[in-house]
């Protein structure tokens, strides 16, 4: 039996800081990322990919809103589910063939995912997330007027649109993730999920909100029951004092160790935190299982125990 | 054993002509569309669905090229991918929950579907499609060196771009399609499937074309051993002499009917033509079994054969 595996990509596994932020330069990047998933597919796992839309979807709603006198500007949630398609389109096509430069004729799919968020999660009270392009005060008063959105003033830079950071609570479309796995590696929870709100009567709702994609590949790896969590990032270790001079790479850590360094505040928020929280999640929901957080390129050594951080319950 | 359905949803399936074009508007029309899915799906049918796209990849396109001094512009296939997640986001949503009103808990996914088109079709030599904004004569010649378009003169109103339309060849994704068969109702080959090259090397390339939905859905019906395939359109039955004091309206016609009909011209290119060209695709490759064109609200008496025009071998 092989152990089962889900992959959360960071954003640097689908574009280059140093490139235009075009689709062409994305596809290269992700041509490198998908030789590394592909080694690890051959190196004996059962895997699913989650990546983030951070940039992406901030583009595609950038452009929306640039042309809006061209064509009407689109819903925050359709700027997710496009995000989804554009970039699991091409984490398929470059992953199926570093696939079947190894002989290795796995099919390869992306599933359209939408994910229940709770409409009393805190994080709707207060939300954090800035998305889309800056306003004048002015604008961004009609807009908080005539759409309801909650504008906040950034920096100095002008006024942007905030929306929240909910935790995911339910993968919509588990079950269909779940008759691919044995079959395929299946791309899914694409930048977290499509937001959706599950109303009294059963229907979903795309709403606007921002969720964190490691706690979506955490959710995804408890609910496919996955051995491992492997959450790949800049870094080949997690540290604590970080870019200071007593920095300490971390090679094992339990979830005691874990909550105390969080605690002493060795992870910044939106970088590194939501990732180790992600692994504590799923350490504690699977005692059994671990999280390892590491780069791309050191992915396989980090399943063979040489290096990566890894995360266990003890 | 149920038989095995695909449905091709015609335009008036995902949008009114009456309404803006918004995201909203559309999912206003998806939700009434799915229950005609749900429907057809309870009265005892395994059914996949594919839908065209063309006014809202246009619309992407539109938003994309207004967009570019903000943030860069999109090539065409990313564009059909992410009207691939715009649509099916919207269809699964909406059909889950037709589904789950009749207490039927089938998943419901999209897949992101690429189809292999070929290089030396000869609609490339051709290209007829016209896609995104209108230019003028300046600026068309600097995209026609530029990029390499194929910039055409559009009835006085201006130049535009234009693309061919190929035939599909390969469904990319087939095996994941086929394994979710018995499990889901599959979204796939949306707008025709996103438009690639196959390299020599095996790879798989984006290109700029228009993939006819009718015959990507055919395609499908093939390749999964389909009984039927349900091609929806406005129309109850498709007609002879259309619009004239002498229509007829069709009930049931073989494959030697259906050409002669062609050859006399009954039948509008980009309209009813490729409909019916689908449907004797598909009998002439299964004689024994049968291809329906009709009107969504029609689609379950059609299929208990009361209505709509079928198309048998003999």
């Amino acid at each position: 039996m092989k152990e089962k595996l889900v992959i959360a990509l960071g954003g640097n596994a689908l574009q280059s800081g140093k490139d235009e932020p075009t689709a062409e330069a994305q596809l290269a990047v992700v041509r490198k990322t998908c030789k590394y998933i592909a080694e690890i597919s051959e190196s004996g796992y059962e895997v699913a990919v989650v990546h983030g839309n951070g940039p992406q979807v901030g583009r595609i709603v950038m452009a929306s809103e640039a042309a809006k006198d061209v064509t009407p500007a689109m819903p925050f949630d359709v700027c997710g589910a496009m995000s989804q398609g554009y970039i699991g389109y091409h984490i398929q096509q470059c992953l199926k063939y570093a696939l079947n430069k190894t002989n290795r004729n796995i099919p390869v799919v992306t599933v359209a995912t939408q994910m229940i968020v709770e409409e009393n999660d805190p994080a709707f009270q207060n939300p954090t997330k800035p998305i889309g392009p800056f306003y004048s005060e002015a604008e961004a008063k009609v807009l908080q007027e005539e759409k309801g959105y909650t504008m906040k003033e950034d920096a100095g830079r002008g006024w942007r649109r905030v929306v929240a950071s909910p935790l995911p609570r339910k993968i919509v479309e588990i079950d269909a993730v779940k008759e691919l796995w044995d079959h395929a590696i299946v791309i899914t929870c694409g930048g977290g999920g499509i937001p959706v709100l599950e109303r009294p009567d059963g229907s979903l709702e795309g709403t606007a909100a921002v969720i964190d994609k490691d706690f979506a590949a955490e959710l995804l790896a408890e609910q496919v029951d996955a051995d491992i969590l492997m959450i790949l990032t800049e870094v080949e270790k997690v540290a604590i004092n970080f870019n200071k001079p007593n920095q300490q790479d971390l090679e094992q850590i339990s979830l005691a160790e874990a909550a105390q360094y969080m605690e002493e505040g060795h992870f910044a928020p939106g970088s590194m935190l939501p990732k180790v929280e992600a692994a504590m999640r799923f350490v504690r929901a699977f005692p059994q299982k671990r999280a390892i957080i590491t780069s791309l390129d050191k992915a396989v050594e980090a399943l063979e125990g040489k290096t990566g951080t890894v995360l266990t319950f003890n």
